[in-house]
């Protein structure tokens, strides 16, 4: 007998068919004996449906109403999948979120998960074969009220009573197959993992592959929750993201991911002067502005060059905002560069084998591919380059890496 | 200043536009100083939405799941009413029934309310003018579980939560301009009552006007609540229900109601033998039919007649057993007659008058209406006539006890 945690996200919920073929699955597990806690998103399009008429009302909505108000389609979804899986014989209950024993923060919108008190789904399941928990939500005790948490809530729900309930697996249904090498839409020969380790999920996750956001990864990786994402189409194996094992090591390259969200800017010229590049990031930061990569090179005649690169939702403020800095300050010139992309290999892989950089660059050279920025972490080389360049060097690098 | 609790059902709140034009309302009552507890019904049609949803994933439908189910149309409601009332610079916030302090038994789908702890509700009314409560649903606190309190469970919500805040007046708004004499719809020059007993109240609901639920009155009566039945599309003033006092008795008949629910069968010729009316009557019982009123003719010759009214749904099986115990206990024949009509009038008048009765019978007999079954209570005469001259008798009743 094992426990199982299975979460469901609204495409796999979006209609009362959809989910009487997710209780015929389940249906699966329990007559192999197992006991099963599923996590479940609102209905297809139902959230969107009910911010519209939350826009008929009201401009300027009351987050903790917005919240009332959103939670009903999570709890739309556990009763009629409750029904469904009674009617199939099994003996199923739905909890909401507060019932789960999910204490939350008091953060209306994104609150953060505090506490999860596993008693009452540990007690229903000693009577029950399935309890049905919706996600997305917490209770927050001060103020006996709903609370939701935000983008990929429902992922994190499950992972956190995963961790709670002790569960052997926590498996997350998906619209693919599992965590690819990288995007099969731009290299045809991109493969599907059969595990993948809990920091190369994290900086593929952040990266732009967005199978799995980072919180629940996170998550995962502080309690040791094996995740299983799985396609919620077929009944196929998919990818295991679990604590790296030795085994692991011996891949160089676990995946290669390409961000085209972010534009890039350089400050041509900039007087070296300390405390100025300070200056220039506490501007960013007032505005509320994330940098990612950050490059300054050596300084010539008392002048330096600084490129950054920031979200293309913040381009047009950033640029303006040096603009303003650069008569100031007398820099030279701003260069600014919307058609880049951010192309990353990421591999445990590459803690105890040498050359990997190396070997991404003359890979990169030999397909005429100009690298303007490069950031690595322990685990990662990322390199900015042109944006239609960028397919061709995916290609490049996923078949030289031997991910192919 | 003053404290009301305002209850609109499913069709006042039937769209977006309907709650802003509610919280317009609402709002004129707090510019007039006024604090305002307002109970909500779900959406126009959602709760019939929601139940063909559970009808698609089963059929025989678990009462817990469908409780959490159908409340969800109570919380889209009171969060889209908050925000509107927001939007119109008022203070205002939703609360569930829980959040409310409605305790309620554990009968999923029809619970009752068993207490009302008001602090929270008397707490946030501090600080905000309007407070907007999920009508129809209480919280059961040892399964710690949302239960809905059956047909009319939001009238209840509101006159339960109207005693126990100690409101000035509860207002229920509808889709009729009050309490009428007696059916508009039959009787052209019926009159809109300014005031009626909660004994009358309670007689002419269960007679079928269906303007309030039997069982919201009654709590109103209990603790003595001013229910003001009103209009949700227009400001007039409706039907004040309220504690019988002296000036009422002056008025001899307040209302006629007809009730063509219900059939009439005759057992003819029944042998006059003890305990053979209750065998009848337990045989009813157990086959969970209702029986309303009962006539037992005196008996000739050791052989007697009874008849008695049921409801039409269930007037086939009332009378397929008849047959057959009329086979096992001789009776001489079976009669039924489902074309009837139960006419009665209602006054707290009747309690300090004479010859109402009397004048009731004439009129009809003045009219050619042939009366086939009589009863009666301290402040109500009913009779039971063809249904084809009930129009006429209601007419003529209506015009002869000065209604018009």
């Amino acid at each position: 007998m094992s426990l199982l945690v299975k979460k469901f996200g609204g495409t796999s919920v979006g209609s009362t068919e959809k989910i009487i073929n997710i209780a015929k699955r389940i249906k699966k597990d329990v007559d192999k004996n197992n006991k099963v806690v599923v996590v479940v998103s609102a209905m297809g399009k139902t959230t969107d449906e009910l911010l519209a008429l939350a826009d008929q009302v009201s401009d300027n909505q009351d987050s903790r109403e917005l919240d009332r108000l959103l939670s009903t389609g999570e709890h739309v979804t556990i009763s009629l999948l409750a029904m469904a899986l009674q009617s199939l014989g099994l003996s199923a209950m739905s909890l909401t979120g507060s019932q789960a024993g999910i204490t939350a923060t008091n953060i209306y919108g994104k609150a953060r998960i505090e506490d999860i008190d596993p008693s009452r789904i540990e007690k229903e399941l000693l009577e029950k074969d399935v309890i049905v928990v919706a996600g997305f939500q917490g209770h927050n005790l001060n103020s006996d009220d709903i609370v939701t948490l935000g983008r990929g809530g429902s992922d994190l729900s499950a992972v956190a009573i995963a961790a709670a309930i002790k569960a052997d697996v926590c498996e997350v249904f998906t619209d693919v197959d599992g965590v690819y090498t990288t995007d099969p839409r731009i290299v045809s020969t991109a493969k599907k993992l059969d595990q993948i380790s809990y920091e190369e999920m994290l900086e593929l996750a952040s990266l732009g592959a967005s199978v799995m956001q980072s919180r629940s990864v996170e998550v995962a990786k502080k309690f040791d929750v094996v995740i299983h994402v799985r396609s919620s189409f077929n009944e196929c194996e998919g990818t295991i993201i679990k604590k790296e094992d030795e085994t692991m090591e011996d891949v160089l390259v676990r995946g290669i991911a390409r961000d085209i969200s972010e534009s890039k800017i350089t400050l041509v010229g900039v007087p070296d002067k300390p405390g100025l590049a300070a200056q220039v990031f506490q501007v960013l930061a007032e505005k509320d502005i994330n940098v990612d990569m950050i490059i300054q090179n050596v300084s010539h005649s008392g002048k330096t060059d600084i490129s950054f690169t920031v979200k293309n939702e913040d381009f047009k403020i950033a640029n303006d905002t040096f603009l303003a800095l650069a008569k100031e300050h007398g820099f030279e010139d701003v260069i600014t560069e919307a058609d880049i992309a951010k192309i990353s290999i990421v591999g445990v892989g590459m803690k105890s084998h040498t050359g990997v950089a190396a070997k991404m660059f003359s890979i990169l050279a030999e397909n005429e591919v100009n690298i303007s920025l490069i950031s690595t972490s322990e685990i990662k080389i990322s390199v900015v380059v042109a944006k239609d360049k960028s397919d061709a060097a995916m290609e490049a690098l996923h078949a030289a890496f031997d991910l192919a």
